[in-house]
């Protein structure tokens, strides 16, 4: 199919084999040709024995591969720059993990790179812009609806931080996802950080300054104050909650965007399955595909269908009858057991 | 790609052709490969130039396109039982929109032409197994961590119903997706119906009893209680609260899973990022295949990838002096506007 | 003080103790001047030394204790009917906890006597009525805002039941309450009940018929579902869902009543800190009372009162000057240790 | 009846005037023996004509009036000090509304004049500490449960300022109650505040700094930041999250306090219909009241006690028989209307 795009996945770790399975599974419209890691066992374990791959050590070898037309970047941030300029020269689309380079002076030199080919090419991966919660709080702000955004409250925690996680990389690894999410839901640019430290937390790695309360002002006049505690315990909480003019807006707090204006708090209603649903119809179709490529099925089966259909008829005959209907079924082929 | 699975499609209404732009985007794995429709401009519009399809007006015709190995249900019910026999005949895996077929009788003929070739080739598409909140449930009841199960209450609403639409509908179009729930949530057949119709809703379509109360009695002695509800005017909303011996769980309520057990409301909390960001990762990697088969990007420029970089080394610094620190930006290349 | 309606609580156990306690607290304009039990030890313990208070054994003595212009019936229901019918002859307004008598026979009894004087003195102790959800709730319906309502769902869930509490009881002691609620809330007579058993749950004690389904029809064309389990281990919870012509609208559910409309979830919020503190305000005044009726204070201090004052002072320096300021607290005396 | 605690109202503005309306209806154990306010007027309208009360133009008068053995201070804040030293002079205990006094220097000597009597007679009125959110919150954080709390996050929003409400009046008048709020549930002074100003609001009064976002650091190293926002437009909002080294909890967000520990997301649920109730039990008793000190009665019925009977004796029928029972009623006397 000379239509799927064929893509090089550089950097086979936890994130670059994650993009492996995805493409090819939630993602269509592309096929991974090319896998490279320094670790070419690690690349051949996430390429799982897929016809077509090829496995490269280097990965400008494999921006080089046969069928390469656009790259994805999972390797670690050091090795960026490299890869960045070198698709560039290619003129190949490459999607980029944060952070774009380790610091600005390489990031800088990434843009300056791109702005003289003067066409965009590159992605970076700051995934919350695609997080339905943060796009449906997105398209509210860009509404005008509430008036202008005066602060956003974010709240970033993790259960337990990895090993030699250090008091800067709480701002540059985990805060990085809200320096962008507040740049791009106030459009406006960050102009100052202050960064205060209560007593950490008895529970976070000896010398770790967990948490911290990062706050930026911006250009627009707006503030932003960032909680990241990075060894809470308890789980994975992402929340943000914009206050407005004329009312405020709150994601990520286990339930639909809330909605606080003119006396209430709001919740949309979904107004269609398709929307509902969505997931639904896509994983069982997915699961389809998986069984059907073994010639077999799984899932709700024929019986279901039958025993549906014989209640639904019990069901017509108690509505029109205004009685209790038992439901009488044929007998279970052993094929259903 | 030989190893991508044909697909023939058949039925290119509502449904049908958002089977059809599923495989290819959200679905991997797969490739459509026939589409049939009756009105087979329909069925051109919903293949929309993809290269390497065949239309067909006649279904059985489809089946035997080449490269067709697995079929996609999606006509109306009443052409169901034809297309899954010859689909049985030729041995090939179908997926078959619910209704199986339009009555318990020809859905029984369906189950032995099955259950004569010894392997399950059908899957019917009740879709609400595969919906995250119901896999929970289903997963907590097996558990048995609540006990058994003693009811069930279910809310089904629709914002109207479509034109034609008539009582007994109710049940054997709307009411069918918890028959099925509710036979698998329970694992238990359904054994007697009794419908109660109270004053039908002004704002129902003349002579449309709606809304209904279905009561379900089960094999294992469990009550399900089922509210249809097809113009309620505000939403689509689908609930489910199990009521077992030891604790409750409710699932649809614009929120997680809530499980009220030993003197507490608890919901879970998301444990990490590739979990609670799941579909984010998937949209973005979407987003970035879209605009990369064009040659392009879009989404977090490079750009973007600099402030974030900029502000987070003021971070740093704010970090480490213990004062508000400045973010000094380069000028913005034009390309990023 | 004159004024102060003189009542005669008639039941020493759970609740005219809780009666008694709760005249003279939480509820002014009334004492507590006459106490009876036939367990006259219970009585006494029930006015815990309050002057006064006369104590009886008999139910009747008391109404005729001096002083006495109301009575508060707390007694066991057997009991009920006669002193409600002494209380008429005398002309005494009289407060009866639910049930009115044990059955609809003597409660009509009660009935005709009542309307022979030709004016009310008998207020029944349904207090659902007077849940600021329910009103709240009663209030959107009488408003004909959703349009006409179709159904109640109610759940009425008990940890456990009581000793010797019987099948028949779930429907005449505990769903009482629903019926009275349903009764009121739709402004209607209930005209048809039907009562479906599910297999009881295991924790139930032997025999007991527990949870059940309990179903009213009413004169108005709606239909109750009433879920009763008095041993769901878990909790108490009542919750009641109101489902109109064009909106539903939700109490008992752990938080403000949800009103669905119009493709929204909306919650009131509190418009002033009257309402959403109106019980901390009373509170407040409830403890200093107690405390100053001993001559002394308790709850917040000078000191705190001073520490505030210190505190916002800084803060008023910060907000001008734009900078960290740091807070001088003087030495705090030993009084507030 | 001796026992009443007598009470002097100093000032009949808006708070005063709740609070003559408190004593002797949510409050009990006190009366109102005599008010105070420079606009006599104003004080008669709050007296209302209830037998017994003084009217004073001055506050120290009232203090003298025959009766007087307590005073509530809820004059204007300037008012303050001088009365407060009267009460401790008489030996008085004394309920002042916040704040003590207009500034620290004053609100010492207050202070300290209470010290030398040796004993507490000032109750100021911080009242979030009786809110029954606040009060389970401090429990939990007493607790140890979570461990050391590490950051509050406080927002504090009102629908409109009053007239000549300054910048300043948000941190001393608005903040000062989470400056209680704080220094209570952290059991901790605190020792600087720093306060951000992000541009104001459009709908804010010119020249009024709305919103501000003022940071507190505490002796015990935790951190606390106040969203105060007193033109929000959409409600009056008063919530507080605490983060603890191994959990969150989180009052006053339209739903029972949440805690998050451990995986999961929590809230109690009332385990006992008393709790759950209090409040409704204490509305319908002193509804009764009310009704009966005019002789009669309203709310719930005989009727209804009647109607309640008959619809549970058809329902114990309905259960033991296993079908549909029709209720009979009685002709409804024209009383019951």
């Amino acid at each position: 199919m000379s239509d799927l795009l064929g893509v090089a996945v550089l950097g086979a770790g936890h994130m670059g084999a994650d993009h492996v399975r995805r493409i090819g599974t939630t993602v269509g419209g592309a096929r991974v040709v090319a896998v490279a890691d320094p670790d070419t066992a690690r690349a051949e374990a996430a390429v799982a024995g897929r016809a077509g791959v090829s496995v490269h050590g280097d990965a400008l070898a494999a921006l080089a591969a046969p069928g390469v037309r656009a790259a994805l970047v999972a390797s670690p941030e050091a090795a960026h720059e490299e890869v960045l300029l070198a698709a560039c020269a290619r003129g190949l689309p490459v999607f980029c993990e944060k952070p774009l380079t380790p610091d600005a002076a390489s990031s800088f030199r990434v843009v300056e790179a791109e702005a003289r080919l003067g066409r965009r090419l590159i992605q970076v991966g700051f995934m919350r812009r695609y997080d339905a919660e943060y796009a449906a709080l997105k398209s509210l702000l860009d509404s005008g609806h509430l008036g202008r955004p005066l602060m956003l409250h974010c709240r970033h925690r993790n259960v337990a931080s990895p090993p030699h996680f250090t008091s800067e990389m709480l701002i540059s690894s985990s805060v990085s996802h809200e320096i962008d999410a507040a740049r791009w839901l106030l459009g406006q640019e960050i102009t100052a950080v202050t960064v205060l430290r209560p007593t950490p937390s008895g529970d976070a790695p000896q010398g770790l300054l967990d948490p911290q309360l990062v706050l930026f002002e911006t250009s627009g006049g707006a503030l932003v104050d960032v909680e990241i505690f990075v060894n809470c315990g308890f789980g994975y909480e992402v929340r943000c909650e914009a206050v407005c003019e004329r009312g405020s807006a709150q994601v990520g707090d286990d339930r639909a965007m809330a909605v606080h204006f003119t006396g209430q708090a709001r919740q949309d209603v979904a107004q269609d399955y398709l929307v509902r649903f969505a997931d639904a119809y896509d994983r069982e179709v997915r699961a389809w595909v998986t069984a059907a490529r073994s010639g077999g099925a799984a899932g709700p089966s024929a019986w279901d269908g039958y025993a549906a259909a014989a209640v639904a008829e019990a069901g017509v005959r108690a509505l029109r009858e205004g009685s209790r209907v038992t439901v009488e079924l044929a007998e279970r082929p052993g094929l259903y057991g």
